[in-house]
């Protein structure tokens, strides 16, 4: 592997640690623990592994010699800045432990224990990843182990190689299966421990133990190099409004991230707009007045942050695309055979008038694959629908009819973009570098603590690393009763942009003067080397919800 | 202005300049210079300005004092990084010469000239833009200079400021403009020098004399910064294919540096297609011919570098579009009336069989496009046509009807990107910020010296700044008459990349390793405080040309 000159600087980062993690630890268990609701029917499903006490890691001035231990780790799902730090933190851990420990890695996702596909992960190995983002050390993969025969698979391989701890690093789909695998290993009394680790750029996992995953602190720093480079064009050039999609599924939490930081025109929270039951026309007029109100000040021009996972929360859409996705597939015969005119004409006699009404209003690119394009499952693919171009069309359509924007001399121009991939791979920010490696390093603890079904934790982030809290958290303790595709699943809750949280109120508060007035920052790109307050900044959406 | 912590910071970044412009200046005069080509005609069309001598200076260890000098400056066209801190450089420059010298910023790029739009630039107002990106301190603006009466209009502002020289930041036809109003300025004797400074991302204005233009070192580090990030999420997922569609007007200078520097699995050359005749049908085959051979390695993705100025180069592409254009600029009339399916039908009818061809070849949405959207003039709008996802369609269509990849288990799923306002505006790299530093610092040099039709010119770029060699060079001797909607114009040689040039040989010869085995480079965010080795370093096209 060719190297760039910033990965061979960069390699040499130590990431701090927590002071509690810089020697032997020991364990301070708390009271046992709860899950947040559902809680008798998730205790039903966890006989093993329910109601746990958190754990806190403290200094161990009197410690017992640690043996060696074989652990295997698995990255699971979509990248994020800072997974090879997960690996390498747990590889130093568990050296640390006992020099004779051993890592394995399983390759391409929770696939690789399935399928015995794995690599032992060496020093030379591990130091070639140091401080890099991506996750090609082992790759990653989205396979979901969940059944009985995936978790026998596993175990196959698991007492072959005599592991006896798998680390899992991934989202709440992963950490939750991470909690049913721990649960059976458990049950089964196989002897191997399971361990989560918290990893996602959307945000959607934390919660009142877990204040952050990994990553979202690095993905919305590119994302905000971009847009702040975006919006000093924009305020350059003066005659563009740039409408920005930003990943993160169904929540908002990247796109309020990027505003805090960047300070847009507008930034459109999803969560806001269900709570609120907006429809898209209301959400067209609520951009379109602003775009007429900075016309009347002469500036044609501005940003628009754009969730991924707006459509979705639109309620109208959800009441549409639901209609449409059960009368398709209660026709799916029916339907099979029609050309584009006969499902067309199909769709709109058979729909109920509201929801023809709500088609009607799309503008007929959109209208046209919401009928026509549809996934293996007949189900509409509402993460093709490109949500900035739909969006900037219709405003452009509004205010051609606007006798106020004409008034005002007003002129439209849109350009798109659509940031993710930019983001999910990039060199990690010290912030996640530190933090990676110390969930990495305590998860190497928790392994020696022998406990099973935890969660990784490091706490009080906002402080130097130095000050921060290891620790582990029962997942069982994170988790509710939700119904997934028709049947009743414990499932890690997924953490939505919270209406009454400190940093949508404090955007809340500013943004009628972003939207006026232009208050642009520019965040500029990721720095590893220069003065602590460029470089060891976690993300605005902690700072504030740790203010709270 | 609220500003980031990365901007605060960074304002105290003091650029580097050549040795010889660190106190006074003595001009040392080269021979007389001639123009590119049609020299009779342009000595014809520049009897004042033709012909001077290049200038270098040199350190002057006797030097007189000077007087105070009213300059004006001009930011001319599309944003490029450092454009503020050539106006800081020629702020300091002409305080340097005397403190009673003012600087006057027209608004708006050149209109503002001609409107009478300006601000003076105090001390205070540079010292809040010194080393960031943007062209915000005074706007820009794509206002062509080429009328008398335009020039006239601004010489009634400049003699109202009392304004002796012009400084105009553009790129080739920014500086071609210059050059005929320096020479118009001559002519009618108003004592007004008129100095041009070579700015563009494209790369595209540099020749035997000026070395690079400002803002593609920084453009090209910011987009291979994401495609790096791109990279490494390809290489850790192994599943997608990203067509990545480069800004860069004509020219392939930007894909190609980002080629050089991230060695993706392809990247297109439009010199190249252009050279060898090559039809969308071989670009298609040669794409998927890489695809295949990657997916018998079991390898199903990579990355595809596209320069935005592809589709011009494209042959048949180009007859394609002038016969349209042809056709129904002679049928104005006729089309004007005719709705879609008449308009293709008349369009089918009366191109030529080869074109006819050439159009049943593409995707029904691009061929739908060149035959129904066209700009106010009633040209084909080539820049709407996406050419990452017309080239992602067709190579999945090649592919589908392939024995070869079928056989191989291929599969092909395509993301697309396009990046250029991303960089535009970015914050300057170290090597910019010098380098833009130092070329204003040198035109208030070149004013000092009473010249006018001149380039501010830097070389040596690929030492440290201490050892560059500033000077000025006559505009007129890069300049050509060209056929410019249907007229001869003398205008300034647009550099494209030369396929027997260094940089495109080094790529030619490593393009096939890079194309079967995955040699991605992942180069990170552009750093300020490091190592040299990291925050130092000139684009890699210039390296490869100063070799050469």
């Amino acid at each position: 592997m060719k190297k760039s000159a910033l990965q061979k600087a960069r390699a040499a980062y130590q990431p701090k640690l927590p002071i509690a993690l810089t020697g032997a630890v020991k364990v301070v268990e708390g009271r046992p623990t709860e899950s947040v609701a559902d809680q008798d029917a998730i205790r039903k499903l966890f006989p093993n592994t329910y109601g746990l006490p958190e754990i806190r890691f403290e200094k161990n001035t009197n410690p017992t010699p640690g043996k060696p231990v074989n652990v295997g780790v698995i990255l699971s799902g979509g990248q994020a800045p800072g997974g090879h730090n997960v690996i390498s933190g747990l590889f130093d851990g568990i050296k640390k432990i006992h020099r004779d420990s051993r890592l394995f890695g399983f390759l391409m996702g929770p696939g690789g224990l399935v399928d015995h596909k794995y690599i032992e992960l060496t020093a030379p190995i591990i130091d070639e990843y140091r401080n890099t983002g991506g996750f090609d050390i082992i790759g990653s993969g989205r396979t979901k182990l969940e059944k009985v025969e995936q978790f026998d698979k596993g175990l196959e391989i698991l007492k072959e190689l005599g592991i006896t701890a798998v680390v899992i690093i991934g989202g709440d789909d992963s950490n939750t299966n991470a909690a049913i695998l721990a649960e059976y290993y458990k049950e089964k009394n196989t002897g191997i421990q399971v361990i989560g680790c918290p990893k996602t750029i959307d945000g959607d996992l934390k919660n009142n133990v877990i204040e952050t995953s990994f990553g979202f602190d690095t993905a919305t720093k590119v994302y905000s190099e971009v847009i702040g480079n975006i919006q000093r064009d924009c305020n350059s050039a003066k005659k563009y409004w740039h409408f920005v999609k930003l990943m993160g599924r169904s929540a908002s939490h990247i796109a309020l991230e990027c505003a805090l930081q960047c300070q847009p025109n507008i930034c459109l929270i999803s969560e806001e707009i269900e709570a609120k039951d907006m429809s898209l026309a209301q959400i067209v007029k609520y951009i379109a007045d602003i775009v007429t109100a900075r016309a009347k000040e002469g500036n044609n021009f501005g940003t628009i942050l754009i969730p991924e996972g707006l459509i979705e929360f639109i309620p109208e859409f959800k009441r549409l695309i639901r209609e449409l996705n059960e009368l398709l597939g209660a026709n799916a015969e029916k339907v099979a055979g029609m050309n584009h005119k006969e499902l067309t004409e199909f769709i709109l006699a058979n729909l109920s008038p509201e929801n023809v009404a709500a088609l009607e209003t799309l503008p007929a690119s959109v209208a046209r694959q919401l009928m026509l394009d549809r996934d293996p499952h007949g189900n509409v693919q509402v993460s093709l629908i490109e949500t900035e171009k739909l969006l900037s069309e219709m405003v452009g359509e509004y205010l051609k009819k606007s006798e106020e924007f004409k008034a005002a001399k007003g002129k439209f121009s849109a350009l798109h973009h659509f940031f993710g991939y930019e983001g999910r791979c990039a060199d990690p920010s010290n912030f996640d570098a530190d933090y990676c490696y110390s969930l990495g390093y305590n998860a190497a603890a928790l392994i020696n603590a022998g406990v099973t079904g935890y969660m990784s934790s490091i706490r009080n982030l906002v402080k130097p690393a130095i000050q921060w809290i290891p620790g582990g958290i029962p997942i069982t303790m994170m988790m509710n009763i939700e119904r997934r595709n028709a049947e009743d699943k414990p499932v890690i809750q997924k953490a939505l942009v919270r209406l009454d949280g400190a940093p949508f109120k404090k955007f809340a508060s500013q943004r009628e003067e972003w939207a006026q007035n232009t208050c642009y920052i520019y965040p500029g790109p990721i720095q590893y080397f220069g003065p602590a307050e460029v470089c060891d900044q976690p993300s605005m959406t902690l700072k504030y919800e740790s203010q709270h």
